[in-house]
């Protein structure tokens, strides 16, 4: 509880907001970070009237406030919402989310679909680590998840037609890629960070209307809006470089307050100068025909299913079809989240 | 004392290198750092054959590492090395490296000037200070000494007709200042950091020889050779965001050998692209006629002594003569460091 009153309304105040200097009540802040999606969406044309937009719903805070946050706009702009969420096969984590994500969405009365790894892969995750650990490769458990988990919310949201794939990507996460993509040496990916959406070869388009969010501001959304979500951490959860980042950056936002949101605005600069002005080679997978950088021919989904020995199912995505994406229309709107 | 012999000659190491697996003895040490540094003057044509040579000598173990390595290869590439040193007026800490730079020059035999900022400014850094906090300006000490420095060592160049000024930023540096960089919203320094110097106004190219060189390994190399450096500390020492930035990387260095060296090569790539991509207007001070990069066409420096209270004086740099500019040679060597 803080000592003054909200800034806007006189109100209770629920929030001192370091970075500003504004106090602010439950109401007001959920409207301070609605406010600010709906700018981000606008400011990079993310969503477009029409638009069938497919929420990634892990579960988490994140996602769930997203979807929540998207779910108050979505009439307004003609957007018909759809929750896809992936599961991975990870015994007691994933049957918690799943619940949460199951309850949550038909509250909200939001379509949702699950895809699993088994179905696309032909493995669970917990399988997939098995083999890896039997055939000793050198990839770590987040390494593979996050590999599979990027092909099977591309290959869901084929399966339930949408134009436009928002994941909850917020400000905290773009800066530790950010500063991973530098020690990395991936000028490309630097390149990929800028919002502005392209449109895959599958006519899709990916988009983080969270980026402008902090994550702990995100958290708090979630709690004041009895937002449920996950309490079981990943068991395969890294705790390696992304942490000693986030700890790091949470440490300077301390002693600077804002210094995040600037570093995001410089990160967003430069990476619209690369985007600008790099080439970037695409190629069509040979295995699966979806999309990718890699100059092999095979997309790196199809690549590590191959190593893990398990060849047949990757193209299994293939027979899903993107009957909506023809439907796209190309109004762009002031976006705007009804309260 | 490491447990293995040399990599390369077999005589006793002393130095483990945890990003390549090498163990060195002092001699292959000291070569790999000296051919280091002569490949980055290759690679960025640093420094021309006949150039006149200005380093900025601190007193610190990174110029007097990167003098002693250029004091070896200077004859053979044509090279005049002339070592300058700012003083700032700093009690006690200043004369401690004034002292260690005037033997350590003299025992090179290279020639040494040392200028001040009272001559060049009006005021020492202390003086400066006090006015400062009279005057209740909102600046670190570090903030007022860099601003006088860079054009202190500028107008020193001009004084010694040098070509070229050689400062000891190295790679640890050059990391720190790529977050600082980004944390202030400043796109154009990023750019201003790919190496490849460019002509100022005034004739002269700044270069940063030691800038693929890790911090650590160029005191381990003033160690063994036994180059002597300053042990007190400034007094004014700014332990603030670059110290929490020097540890995070260190620390992340620590379980990802090689990483540092990962992220320079990144940031150069990524700081080349916004240097041919981006327009950077320069202008011409208006009371000392450097060539700055402030539209309001007051050099920084001199915007700081005309808030000090002192305007009379930024100009003294203004009647030294570039007299050595006019002989630049464009004959480009292979840098090569002799034994």
């Amino acid at each position: 509880m803080s000592t003054k009153p909200c800034t806007y309304c006189n109100a209770e105040s629920v929030y001192y907001r370091h970075y500003s200097g504004e106090y602010l009540c439950s109401r007001c802040f959920t409207r301070s970070v609605q406010r600010k999606v709906a700018r981000t969406i606008s400011r990079y044309s993310m969503i477009k009237h029409g638009d069938r937009v497919c929420v990634a719903v892990s579960g988490g805070k994140d996602s769930l406030s997203l979807l929540h946050i998207l779910s108050k706009s979505a009439r307004r702009h003609g957007n018909e919402l759809v929750a896809i969420t992936i599961d991975e096969g990870i015994t007691g984590y994933r049957d918690e989310s799943l619940k949460i994500a199951k309850e949550f969405t038909s509250m909200l009365g939001v379509e949702h679909a699950i895809l699993s790894y088994r179905e696309l892969f032909g493995n669970t995750l917990e399988e997939a680590l098995k083999v890896r650990d039997e055939k000793a490769i050198s990839m770590s458990a987040c390494s593979i998840c996050g590999t599979f988990r990027r092909k099977a919310i591309d290959s869901a949201a084929k399966v339930v037609g949408a134009d436009v794939i928002a994941t909850a990507h917020n400000l905290d996460d773009m800066l530790q890629t950010f500063i991973i993509n530098i020690s990395a040496g991936d000028v490309e990916r630097i390149a990929w960070m800028y919002p502005e959406p392209v449109e895959y070869a599958n006519g899709l388009r990916k988009v983080k209307p969270l980026l402008e969010v902090y994550e702990h501001e995100i958290a708090f959304y979630a709690l004041i809006n009895d937002i449920p979500f996950q309490s079981e951490q990943c068991p395969y959860m890294n705790e390696g470089m992304r942490s000693s980042i986030r700890e790091f950056l949470n440490a300077l936002e301390q002693r600077h307050p804002g210094i995040k949101y600037n570093m995001l605005r410089t990160i967003l600069k430069v990476s619209k100068v690369l985007r600008d002005n790099l080439e970037f080679k695409r190629y069509r997978c040979v295995v699966c025909s979806r999309e990718c950088s890699n100059a092999s021919g095979v997309c790196s989904s199809c690549m590590l299913t191959m190593m893990l020995g398990d060849g047949g199912s990757s193209s299994s995505s293939n027979s899903s079809s993107n009957s909506n994406s023809s439907n796209n229309k190309v109004r762009k709107d002031n976006y705007i989240i009804d309260e």
